[in-house]
């Protein structure tokens, strides 16, 4: 998934605000849905953020063409594990492992059933 | 209401990005139901912008402290209109007029009972 | 423009914020600028906005595909002034009329030169 | 420090969307400077992230008043460590162990001087 830095992104030291990272990889999970035509939220449930560990190697600027590269680590019964990169010019700039626990639309934590699994699978899984 | 100027609030520029004008006028409208105890969205509706003008006087930058002053215009049946300033030190900065509609949870224009009407006219009026 | 609307763009209402239609808006500007191998940040100072009126007419969701357009209004001295509208499924739903400055680096309002202006001509003028 | 969640902070899952936190955080270490009357971005450098891990134990919701505390885990040579939990009536809904590594105004790493160092141990350290 490609992103262009925009100004909202960018804050007073000229380079894109920390937490934007978050975003950029929350667009790109969200993005493989909507490529396959569908909703990351399933009628049944939806996926939160539940532990994550980011890397910022290097800064993006405004005007910076970045790439988002996801990968699949780890499938568990209530909860999957993300690789996600950010790439400037080809090299990394930041790296995220995130785990993303399915809850129900009530937020409460459920276990991915055999089909949502598999619909993961398919989609994460390269 | 008192608002800081954090690095989220910022960009490249140097100043306050341009949208979150809107967000710090939003937090103080919020904040005037917070304070008495009620929370903006009720039980048979929320507000939503319809309209607004903004004019931007001059900028505010990483670590100001502002200041949200909040004037009702104007109330109708299905909507009322508000007037906002932000200052910094005692110097307006930033003016809003918004015009904010009742709408129900399924997000459909409705008309503001006078239960509602009330309550505003004692929230926004001084 | 092409703008997918992600979570982060959206609010408990579970609709688009009303304040992030401003930065689909600056998007797309800048996206003009992208778009000819310009950058926004020009080396003799950049735009900031003085002046905005928006009118909301219907609410986008998150996963929504909208379309940003935008067509020059006035080109002024030291300002030029730009309609947006945010499409959504060809209909629109948000309108924009911004009135944007020029400045320095250091905030200062600025006489737009006429190398400036012609650029932003051909830029924005169709 | 305390923060009120606001709309602009939640998405359309009800609860405030996960890198908000990191905002919230950041807000705390910011303010912890304002109090002293000191600004986070200093003369001869200011902090970036450089490495995190977050923690999300529950939600907060639009309206919820939240707590963040903020702790020096480690002081090193160009870089500190602190632990920040963010609380909602008294229990933790979020942790965060960050590294923010100091850098010149050109985003240039460099150690931190004495000077700054004392500062710092001055801030942080209860």
């Amino acid at each position: 998934m490609q992103i262009r830095v925009y100004y909202e992104d960018t804050d007073v030291g000229g380079v894109v605000y920390h937490s934007n990272y978050l975003n950029f990889c929350e667009r790109a999970r969200s993005d493989i849905f909507f490529k396959k035509g569908l909703n990351p939220i399933l009628e049944s449930g939806h996926f939160v953020a539940k532990k994550l560990e980011a890397n910022y190697i290097s800064s993006a600027k405004f005007g910076d063409e970045l790439e988002v590269a996801t990968v699949l680590k780890e499938m568990r019964n209530a909860s999957f594990e993300l690789l996600q990169v950010v790439l400037k010019d080809n090299k990394k700039i930041f790296e995220l492992k995130i785990v993303l626990a399915y809850v129900s639309h009530e937020a409460k934590p459920q276990k991915i059933t055999s089909g949502v699994k598999e619909m993961l699978l398919n989609l994460f899984d390269v």
